[in-house]
């Protein structure tokens, strides 16, 4: 009975399908050839280093220049906390005034800030207190802990790698352990580290059996010690237990989209992948609500043409690759499953090309069916590629009724919407009458629990059961709360539909989740931005973040050419000017060679750099190209604004200004 | 001995006046008179409301609108924790946008952005796991928890009120007890506790004697159980822990400015005081390092002709008022210590203002001798009156040298700043030289802790112990890390000056730090802005948020003055055009009377509104003034926008365009 499996698998609870969200994907079918991520339309781009050179040497621009830092340094810091330094942190607050613009601005979404500390009741509704969890072993010797998931594929790819004398059959073997590692349970886990004699890694001591790990950070809320709070692994419950207040202020109509930026906590048991993989980040979550019979989208249109690389589920299972498909057509053929959804999935792929992304490094890749969960209409993660393989930094869920039915029910308040009619309409309805007598005899304490649990059956859930029941006499059924599979037999329960007169519609909306790793798509940023290009005497390699002005931590540099106090003085205004207008900018008056400071501003994805060798003009000078234009001082600065706001290119001001003649100044 | 004494006391460490920072102040030395919070220029205030009435006006309608909701709600809520809702969401993020700008952008400082999960060590060096603490009593039988100075505070208040049989010597002891409340020990709160019969509030029972609680959320950091850490109770540390990399990244110059905004945790024993005591709150913080000996700044001029309300420790130990004082004659007459605090203290007013709190309820108050560190240089606060008093919203201390050195000693790296000489200097050093043997007899185990501390002292500290041991033969000192005094003997320690050639100066620098309470400014923003006025038929009081374009959460509302697909059309245009100009608006195309819809939008504080009534032109109505000019519809957004940012005023627009000729359409 597929339906009930589907229901007991715990793979398909909220809280697994969003922690995978932010798990970097395991291996997917028809991963894409190492070398891809290397390719990148700029200037002297090596494409034969390969990945891990290739993100040593980002790693060490990013380290270097202070755009990330180990947490808490000085004191040998804690693994999965970073800090932002000085440009990270200015490249994060542009993503996200770009993500406000782009998304709440644009949809007119209701925002909202809610704490961090969250009380346990929220999040054992939402069933994170159960089921937000990892499997860990214990070097039963040390005590350390380890992800018994990561110490098996590790095993399984240190083998295939290196055990030249295995058999064909054995690699198959380890290979196919590969694939489903994510569907394994703790049972099946322990199995597979016993038998291939899997031991810990720094001591060779025994492991412990797997057993799960809750990944919330406790506290202890108020001086008592009796409310138990977790640090929130999530935005969006924030929003959730809103619902009701917020369909109000929308003047009590749907659609609308809520919206939340804000940390997000999980106390991973062994972080690894640098920025990827944290203990403490940065999320941006939408819910859209809809009427689950109607979700079209008013400005669908707007997006239907464009066409990107898709991954639809189909493709993946039958060994094809992702390809170019129009969302449009998407839409039509059934492969995304309505309008909303293809509405975000077209809006997120805008986003993230706007800031950057490469677009032929970005593909959005539908769930297979055993990683949804049974409640969800459809899902699709916008991965991008970086030197770690494809990382999903954006999901796009339509979650279907799930979390406002699970806050109703737990709280008992009722966070549904309603359709007026304008006259009575005659109705089907679907009624559930539970028989008390037999369920309080077959569950005793576990009665209330049991029928709760059938009574909020939706239409196909019932109907199933019915034709169960029918057929069978009986069905298994998982009961949520009591975490378990009950058995309910004929006599229990009555499934029937009647006709009433009704003169509204009060249903539980859809919800269409669009989620944003931000610290992932920064990283994922880094990449595609970065790239070498060897300095004019052709003695070494330059690093160039290649960012758009949209994100450049900051937005121009200002050089005296020599150090001379009139043209100290034409910098100092230009930079006054500058920050009046609220460019970002970074005097440089040292005594560096002006290709020395091209250089340095160059590695930190500086746009333009304004160099003042006259006092009535100025130099501007554009990163990537290396082209100069000659500009009077007093017009400078709005052509840099112009440029930066979006309003206007560096190719418009090619045209307009004369290029500067000399021999290009770049070290 | 005043120095001794200094450092042994509690109070005078900065995790208590940082503490006290974010505490709603006491009653202070001539509170204004309570009518003040309610004097507002602008129409039809009502100056004859009381506190009380006013508070609950603005409460219901900031709670009414979702400008905040209590956190969880539906599950009955958790005390201390908000939600800013879609308007609140907004004006927070309007502030902060322009926090960055006046700050950060203007200084170019260094912003950082740091994990709110700490390790303790880090909070250990800071003093927060030892000292970060507030008086707490039990109900002896439910166990229900109280802060032990809030129930002395009303047991005072309660008798000074209504106890008319007291007699004056009795009221004079009472009031004596409030002016020390933040200065009592926990035996002498337990005394009077005692003393009076003060029981617990709500079932009568006995309370414990007071113990101190620490007001940080615990948590533990990765699977293992071994590394605690707590949720950060303030930003700083973030800064302190990375002086090392930001001094490098500014080219190892002195002074620089670094900041960050960010999430911060107080774990409340009972909060109360609504949105002013919670326990998560945003902190924008600045640490601006400079050299000790050189604490000029070279915009200082720029704030120097600033006059406002300033309130020096000599006018409030004499009992006078605050009073207006120009902030350069502050500096040369020795009240304000230094020119960069003074720089920062003009530029906190420049801000407060700009973001529409009144400059008659804003004062800058000094610290008092016994409210400061030791090792501070100055204090001042920017406390903004409003219905519960003058609240401490943002402080600004010179903290010398402190922070840098307690992480340099606890960590072991040199947190310090380098003076190259052009040629050697001859300098006089002090130089400590302890006695390890005699040491060691004395403090066996702890001796190593005793070194260090001793070791650590500034020249002032150590002049004076050398003064101490050759007067006394022995001194108490009190070592940070044993939490307690020690008697250091003259055979212990020898203390002298000796004069070196040295290449350069090594020294740690000062810093000076405005920390920001947003939430706070927040609340006194909202009362400050709120004012109401009669409808137009008198019958009712309608509700205004006078905010200013720059904060306001929505910039602009689009009515068509009746429903007509028209007059729908020109508005959906004029809603896209505000969109891609990035100006928030709400379109509202009920059918209710524009009287009607007027008021809603007043209530949300919305500076603008466009009435579309005919399909060429428009009616652009001002909130306060309830003018309404004409303009056509192609300019209109040009013209909201040019206002919204700051470009032009709602004068010039009138000078610029006609006023609107029929009468006023106001409910």
């Amino acid at each position: 009975m597929r339906f009930f499996r589907t229901v007991i698998s715990p793979s398909n609870l909220r809280v697994l399908s969003r922690c995978r969200l932010f798990n970097a994907s395991s291996p997917k079918p028809q991963e894409s050839a190492a070398t891809h991520v290397l390719r990148r339309n700029v200037p002297s781009m090596n494409v034969a280093v390969n990945r891990e050179a290739f993100r040593q040497a980002v790693a060490n621009t990013l380290e270097r220049r202070l755009f990330y830092i180990p947490s808490f340094k000085i004191y040998r810091g804690v693994a999965g906390l970073y800090d932002y330094g000085p440009p990270g942190c200015a490249v994060k607050a542009n993503v996200l005034a770009f993500w406000r613009q782009h998304f709440v601005l644009e949809e007119n979404m209701l925002e909202v800030d809610c704490p961090c500390v969250t009380p346990e009741v929220v999040l054992k509704a939402s069933g994170h207190v159960d089921k937000f969890t990892d499997l860990m072993v214990k070097d039963e010797k040390t005590g350390t802990c380890y992800r018994a998931d990561h110490l098996l594929k590790d095993f399984c790819n240190e083998k295939l790698q290196n055990d030249l004398s295995m058999t064909a059959d054995k690699a198959a073997e380890l290979r196919h352990v590969l694939a489903v590692l994510d569907d394994l349970s703790a049972e099946e886990l322990g199995a597979r580290i016993k038998e291939y004699g899997i031991t810990a890694p720094e001591t060779k001591s025994p492991l412990s059996d797997p057993y799960p790990f809750n990944l919330m950070f406790q506290t202890s809320i108020g001086p008592s010690g009796l409310i138990p709070g977790y640090m929130r692994p999530e935005t969006a419950q924030g929003i959730f237990v809103n619902f009701k207040d917020l369909y109000y202020y929308n003047g009590s109509k749907l659609p609308f989209g809520a919206a939340q930026i804000g940390q997000a906590f999980r106390n991973e048991i062994s972080p690894r992948q640098g920025l990827l993989r944290v203990r403490e980040f940065t999320l941006a979550e939408i819910e859209h609500f809809v009427d689950p019979e109607d979700k079209s989208h008013p400005k669908y249109s707007e997006v239907a043409d464009l066409e990107f690389l898709m991954f639809p589920r189909e493709e993946q299972t039958s060994g094809q690759s992702a390809s170019t498909i129009q969302l449009g057509e998407a839409v039509s053929t059934g492969i995304v499953n309505n309008e909303t959804l293809a509405y975000f999935i077209g809006r997120v792929y805008l986003f993230l090309t706007s800031l950057g992304i490469d677009k032929d490094r970005l593909r959005f890749r539908q769930h297979l069916a055993n990683e949804m969960a049974h409640y969800a209409a459809d899902c699709w993660d916008a991965e991008i590629e970086c030197s770690y393989g494809w990382i999903e930094c954006v999901g796009i869920a339509d979650r279907s009724a799930y979390d406002l039915r699970a806050h109703s029910e737990k709280s008992g308040v009722d966070l549904v919407a309603h359709e007026k009619f304008s006259e009575p309409r005659e109705v089907e309805k679907l009624v559930i009458a539970t028989v008390k007598k037999e369920l309080g005899l077959a569950f005793r304490g576990n009665q209330k629990m049991v029928v709760e649990a059938l009574e909020a059956m939706d239409e196909k859930e019932a109907l199933e059961m019915k034709a169960t029941l029918e057929s069978k006499g009986e069905a298994e059924f998982y009961v949520c709360l009591l975490g378990k599979n009950v058995t309910i037999k004929k006599n229990m329960v009555t499934i029937s539909k009647e006709k009433k007169k009704e003169h509204q519609r009060v249903f539980t909306p859809s919800v269409i989740e669009p989620s944003f790793g931000i610290g992932r798509i920064i990283y994922c940023l880094f990449e595609h931005c970065f790239y070498t290009r060897p300095s004019k005497a052709g003695d070494e390699q330059l690093n160039v973040f290649a960012f758009p002005p949209l994100v450049a931590p900051i937005k121009c540099s200002v050089f005296p050419l020599i150090q001379d106090k009139k043209y100290d003085a034409v910098a100092k205004l230009i930079s006054k000017s500058l920050t009046v207008a609220g460019i970002s900018h970074k005097i440089d008056i040292s005594g560096a060679t002006i290709g020395k400071r091209y250089a340095r501003t160059d590695e930190l994805g500086i746009p333009f750099a304004i160099t003042v060798d006259s006092t009535s003009s100025v130099t501007l000078r554009e990163r990537d190209s290396k082209d100069q234009i000659r500009i009077n001082v007093e017009e400078v600065v709005s052509v840099v604004k112009d440029i930066t706001d979006g309003q206007s290119s560096w190719a418009d001001a090619k045209g307009r200004f004369p290029a500067h003649s000399s021999v290009s100044a770049d070290a």
